[in-house]
């Protein structure tokens, strides 16, 4: 029995209202939203997340870092519910749709299945997880980690954020300090709706990301350490010039990413040179590298082989070089027979689809070590996203909230 | 008559004195000097110069520009003046031998000859040209500007510093608003002793420099605009990266000097990224490129050739770029037979002797358009300049002196 079949539908008008709505609570210039993790517009949204879960007659649960789960009961108490959900804090300037679109769509789902009057097999939950952009406190899907386990409550709860309190404090001070217990969570599969936050979709012209997984991360500051002279007294010859080397090797991270090919990212991002001044050859460079890539060989290849290029293009010049990893996070593959059945359903609903990797890091890639997992991603106009300027057209927001409640049907009606 | 033969002789105690006297006006820690052009402690150091003046029984006269130029009367008054000198203004990190050893040598040729009795046919001229460094006021060389004419005086007494205040009344303030009249001036000849401020005559392992000329400087601007971009979702194919532009282009100007060879130097000694972080696609570069040599030609050169290329990466990567003119300056020739009367000097002194170009900016390139003019230089220690470590051996400044003495006796005493 397909959704449509049981008179299940979204009601794309009352979605795009709660986006709204929940848009306005620490709203910026230009459309944009400032709700930090665990500060008061973060309060506020929470209160109306949950105010709008009580409504739909969820039962909500709070735990003890602060995850919001909202469950839809099912008839068979005994199975493992299905989940959907996202986040709704936000980066600084950030906009209406990363995170809240996945929380609010699920409510959308609950509502459609309530003005049904339809009941799942298996209970369904809706999560807003913690601090899932690590604007304020680091790492970032602080709350889902914590969820799934390999995050310890404590050192979660410990963490000094940018304005120098803790997690802690500022989950008792909102009133979010829960007392359901983390970890030990049993899930029968997870399914995430969220904008792409990148320009692939709207630049191939198709409506429905299937997400196949999260590119592995790795993050590189590096220190040259040359020599400062006289730019119209040193000879070529006798330069340590620490801006020629990274220039050399941001050079070549543009090389590896061609001969490496399609999925292999490569950014350079930062740069600060010292002194910094027209006619001082530079004594120092401080620079970042990203390097990502669904493919775990690949991405540790490339890492190598930067490491590798940096000694030498260093060397060369007489200059040091040291380096240290901001961050390393290994791809994660989502679960096949989710992508398919996100694959299907948004044939079914009429969209055209593409399986892509996710660029960007989402809670779904946490709870994928805990159960099948999968995300569903509509288009961003532009690819813009951690920007007031964030925008995904009202039709796919519909489509996409849609084959979310397609698959969460299924999943939780699944006979497995 | 060599100068050795009518018993003229430096006498390095009392110069090396009188630099370590003068260092201490506006002494700053490790042995630095911190005396910018006009303010009080340049004014305690003119007082200073103005009084060895005195004691050498010099005429001294103030010009409308500030400049101090004392003369030692020749036997043929109507005669055009040989001169030397330099300027005792720092930067703000100086050190004690920029600028000081061309004027406190020039004042020991004369106690030298004040000693051994010896009249020239010529006057001497020792000057202490006002705001040479240009760290306080724009431009740098302003005083042998406006004394050879080039800089128009009032143009100059009105430029605004770096506080705010003019130097015309700086000039008023320290009492060195002099009423002699600038431009005009008649020369016969001009040489200046001057530290290297590069490491060549130390990687050579040769004691004197006979400079042949000053390079010619070309700074540039760039200014890149792409466009800002999440690093983990946004293809290779679809980016506008500055950053990447940015360091195709440093690239570059290290493979044009390989392939203009020696005498073409490049450095980005500025750059900045915009927003500088990590995974953001840099969405803006801004940066300088200091390219010099001692052909106007190949200069020139070089300079298309820089600027082609900027357009050509830029257009690549769909980045817009745009470029304005810091700084352009012709190379400046010295006067070959002034250049061989140093080379010569330096040899009859039993010194090594080496011919080359001057990367850094100075008077004498300026009074080189009034009359011949050329200049001698010592070593610096690990090439260091504007940097209290800056330091060049007691040996080898007493070696210049010996050698400016001598030419200046030549050029003094000559027939033409």
């Amino acid at each position: 029995m397909s959704t449509v079949e049981a008179g299940v539908r979204i009601n794309g008008a009352r979605l795009l209202d709660r986006i709204a709505q929940l848009g306005k609570i620490g709203e910026i210039g230009g459309g944009g939203v400032c709700r930090l993790a665990l500060t008061e517009e973060d309060k506020l949204g929470r209160d109306q997340v949950v105010a709008w879960m009580r409504e739909l007659r969820m039962q909500v649960m709070i735990d003890r870092i602060g995850n919001i789960v909202g469950t839809l009961p099912g008839k068979n108490p005994s199975l493992a519910p299905v989940m959907t959900g996202s986040h709704i804090d936000t980066v600084r300037t950030g906009g209406r749709y990363d995170g809240n679109l996945g929380v609010l769509a699920g409510l959308e789902v609950v509502a459609a299945l309530r003005d049904a009057g339809v009941e799942l097999d298996r209970s369904l939950q809706v999560a807003a997880f913690t601090n899932e952009e690590g604007a304020r406190f680091a790492p970032d899907m602080m709350g889902s980690l914590v969820y799934q386990g390999d995050l310890a409550l404590d050192v979660a709860l410990d963490t000094v954020g940018i304005d120098g309190t803790t997690v802690r404090e500022n989950l008792e001070r909102i009133g979010y300090a829960g007392t359901a217990p983390c970890g030990n969570n049993e899930l029968h599969a997870y399914i995430e709706l969220h904008i792409e936050q990148g320009p692939v979709l709207e630049h191939e012209g198709v409506d429905i990301g299937a997400v196949t997984g999260v590119q592995g991360i790795c993050w590189t500051e590096f220190e040259l350490q040359g020599v400062s002279n006289h730019a119209g007294t040193t000879p070529m010859a006798l330069r340590h010039d620490a801006a020629a080397v990274f220039s050399d090797i941001a050079v070549f991270v543009r090389e590896l990413t061609r001969r490496y090919g399609g999925g292999q990212l490569g950014t350079v991002g930062h740069c600060k040179l010292f002194p910094n001044l027209v006619n001082v050859i530079p004594s120092k460079a401080v620079f970042t590298v990203d390097l990502r890539n669904v493919d775990k060989a690949s991405l540790d290849a490339a890492e190598r082989e930067l490491l590798a290029y940096a000694q030498e293009a260093a060397a060369k010049e007489g200059v040091q070089v040291s380096h240290r990893s901001l961050a390393r996070f290994d791809p994660v593959d989502f679960d096949p027979a989710l992508v398919d059945l996100v694959e299907r359903s948004a044939r079914a609903h009429g969209r055209t689809v593409m399986r892509m990797p996710s660029g960007a890091g989402h809670d779904a890639q946490i709870i994928a070590r805990l159960c099948p997992a999968a995300m569903i991603f509509v288009p961003s106009v532009k690819g813009l996203s951690h920007n007031p300027a964030e925008f995904t057209k009202d039709e796919d927001l519909v489509a996409g909230a849609s084959i979310l409640l397609d698959t969460l049907v299924t999943l939780a009606n699944g006979a497995s």
